[in-house]
């Protein structure tokens, strides 16, 4: 968190569409005297819903961050009954949990992010499955848990029941927190169909390819069989269908016929970083709406 | 023009920024009934200013264009002395006249999105210093008039004299038009003051580098001695000072040390087409305000 | 072509990969006087296949074009019974056939390129479904054929007996001109295995989605309808594997929540015309090698 | 290190350009058997200078790093009097000194890239004029020395004093290790000519702007007030010139009217990061050689 930020308070709605719903809720904020610093929206004609994203200046307002929420209850429910909407305060840090693996490029720059001030978040704890990467986190200042998963092989019943074993230890490490986001910083663990639904819209992974190209193992191996001339990634909601998940973000990077499929694994995380970066940093701060399988992203 | 697309009308309004401007012309539209379907606002703290930019479903309205400007002007002046407002029709084809040299790239690229029914636009002609691109121009269905300028060198007063004659006759053909843009696509010649102040805001111009590097002649080749490893084009409004004024969009394109300045020249000239038929888009769809010597875009 | 361009040969070569083919080749050109200007090698790990393409000065060498070729073969056949391997004179320009359909922005912008003298080229006809770009073309000094091709539904036998009788014209009119090159500029028919046989490595299709996302029909509304964040496009050799075959270019750009399906037709266009133009300057060039279903590209 | 990847020699070489050079170089690494993986040419038509970059595999030569240094200096020796050229061993990891300030990004940025393993590289030492990136530094394994820096103000002749003395102390700390890099990852020092002189070809600086614009201080603000689309970093060698060395590396990222200094600020480190460890990697590699105040890279 910034300390010279200036206090905000971040409004976020979802609605069907129709006339007078700016005019509604602008009217509510100028009769509170509310100083609009950034404004957002979005009608979207495919499916007649309307998104929008406004941020007031905390002290324009005679009120605060809980008086604000039920008043602007009462401008919601006008909105019509499948109305969706949040207010936060941006002086409430969000709590985010990491998981991880052994390729740890992504937690290295999230954890140096937060170092520099860069990120508006509170680093909860680290999970990883193996434990090399524990003193890192610890002199960030980050709590890390190693809980090992089974390695591939061996009997798959007890393969099953050793990895819930492990996924139970996660979700008790993880709700602990009651995170805002939950980060798959290249974690390699596909999260079973529970905690895909208790943690919707907060489960973050970014997946080494350009999705819808290449879903599942070894992306960047197809993308090298294929013969692409950009290699990408994906910063998606996770959802139970594997990579099928509301994209938030993506990019790529130019690749040519001297590039090996490890040279591709080496450059993508240059990809991966920053589109994982970006993605977290809208997610939690309130720019990301999620309707249907789709993403609207505020900037 | 596209036949298909929906009948609308845009609105831009730039202000002194304080509360309850929103509300009010939110307030307006939805009181008459208007249907926003695209809304862009840009609060500055720098300069204490608001921007903002909506589109409104010309049925949605029960009156017209004429009587949307006289009603607006209302709102308008409740928002202070020094608003600035525009309501446009999109019904109403803007004109554009095109002024060229011998570099034809950019003009070629303009007449190809016409022909394709890209640019939201109707051409009222072009103007060259030679007299080698007519044909072509005219097999687009477009006026071609040739005012020849004089070459380098020479008795400099009489030089001086055929160019002020020459931009006369250039003044002439392009105000008889009054047209919504005036497209400096490569014209190679430095408009005088006058006109840039006659023109102002609707004179576009394209610069064959990232501004504000390299300004003024062969910016490739200045790029070229540098060493620079990405090269870039520059739309911009013209006013007096060379290169200087309200810069619309840019963009880049990578090179390395393989590339000649020659290479520089052709490779450069994709971005410069990008970059001009962006900024021209944006500048007929009047997603651009400018606020002293920069400019606020609603893509 | 630019008459002012030095007059070169280019030297592309493939062979299986052993310790000295840099050295014989080299040895030779020095051998003979050779100067080089231009060399990309490329050495395969996963095939074990090596890769050049050298550019000489014709002046520097005492024979011509005819010469070479007879004495590099000779060198060639050093190298291993599979080894192939091209010798271009740059003085003679390449014959490009173009089709196109009536999303005619590819089209404009080729014809645009080579009026400007930027594409290395000889436009020796454009054949078109539909005839009302003929007049455009011919302005350009390009003849223009219309091959009228069967509209969808009716008699699924007459209609194919149709196509047949299309592709039969379409083949003669192309062959005539034996082309380096045949540009499906957005033809919007898929060539009939035939044609792919025997236009093999010289039909150059442009495909609007960043492959292999989005196969076959409407692939902007593919991408609309999954939520991604950027569009691209790829310019590929045809084979009869629809939207399979070795891949030259691709690109991207961005869009957001606010594009409909119908902005990525428009927006997406920016980036066909790019990646085909430069797709199709590095195939006349002799820049693009292909092995197997991957493309070698020496920029 | 990657301990997996494979035993290589890089040879890099710069001569005035004549016929004949690649079949020298390649004549003899073929007479030795050595099987060449990667090859890189350039020959400059503006200065009439040629250079190269060999990768060649270690077991297929017959002899050790130190012997084919002897040997290749009888090659370069037959090139011409002004010939330099390079044998380095990728067994034998480079030594990097990085000097920072309070931005640590840069620094948090390189120290995750080295603890992933994607640098080929041994982190010497980290000196910063501030103490409170130690603990960090050190759980990475890595020394970290304090070397306080005068604050601006106070007299000016005790401050150059003390800027000496712990410039003094840096050169001390550095050359202790021979580095072959030297990174200023925002160090905010200006390095004295001495260091400069000293130094040439290894101190490596990122500067947070697109240069040639915006050299100096503050080049972000600078930005802001220009209005324009892009910002930029740069990395590029030190010399006494400030900003004004051989560029390495450059890219941009868009922003927009709706980004603040301080949002550019935020952004741009993103460029920096990956400018500066796209530049640091290649010089390590040894794919950068500078001529004049240019660089050829071999990427």
């Amino acid at each position: 968190m910034d300390p010279t930020a200036e206090h905000r308070y971040v409004i976020t709605l979802s609605c069907p569409d129709t006339t007078g719903i700016v005019a509604r809720i602008a009217g509510f904020l100028a009769d509170a005297g509310g100083w609009i610093v950034e404004a957002g929206y979005h009608s979207d004609p495919a499916t007649g819903w309307f998104f929008t994203r406004q941020v007031v200046r905390a002290e324009s307002l005679p009120f605060g961050a809980e008086e604000l929420r039920e008043r602007f209850a009462t401008v919601a429910a006008d909105l019509g009954g499948d109305t969706t909407w949040t207010v936060t305060d941006t002086r409430e840090p969000k709590r985010v949990v990491m998981l991880v693996s052994e390729e740890a490029h992504c937690m290295h720059d999230i954890l140096g992010r937060v170092a520099a001030g860069e990120l508006p978040v509170r680093l909860a704890c680290v999970i990883g499955n193996h434990d090399r990467l524990g003193p890192i986190v610890r002199a960030h200042g980050v709590p890390f848990h190693h809980v090992p998963f089974p390695p591939p092989g061996g009997d798959p019943d007890a393969r099953a029941a050793a990895k819930a074993e492990a996924f139970g230890q996660v979700r008790h490490l993880v709700e602990e927190h009651d995170p805002h986001a939950v980060v798959l910083a290249r974690f390699m663990q596909i999260l079973p169909p529970d905690l895909c639904r208790d943690w919707a819209g907060r489960a973050i992974n970014i997946h080494h390819s350009f999705l819808p190209s290449f879903v599942g193992a070894r992306p960047y191996h197809q993308a090298y069989a294929r013969g692409v001339k950009l290699i990408g990634a994906t910063c998606h909601y996770v959802t139970p269908d594997l990579d099928a998940g509301p994209i938030i973000e993506q990019d790529v990077i130019r690749v040519d016929h001297g590039d090996t499929a490890a040279d591709m694994v080496r450059r993508g995380r240059d990809i991966e970083r920053l589109v994982l970066a970006r993605g977290l940093r809208w997610h939690l701060e309130d720019r990301v709406l999620v309707h249907g399988n789709k993403t609207v992203v505020f900037p």
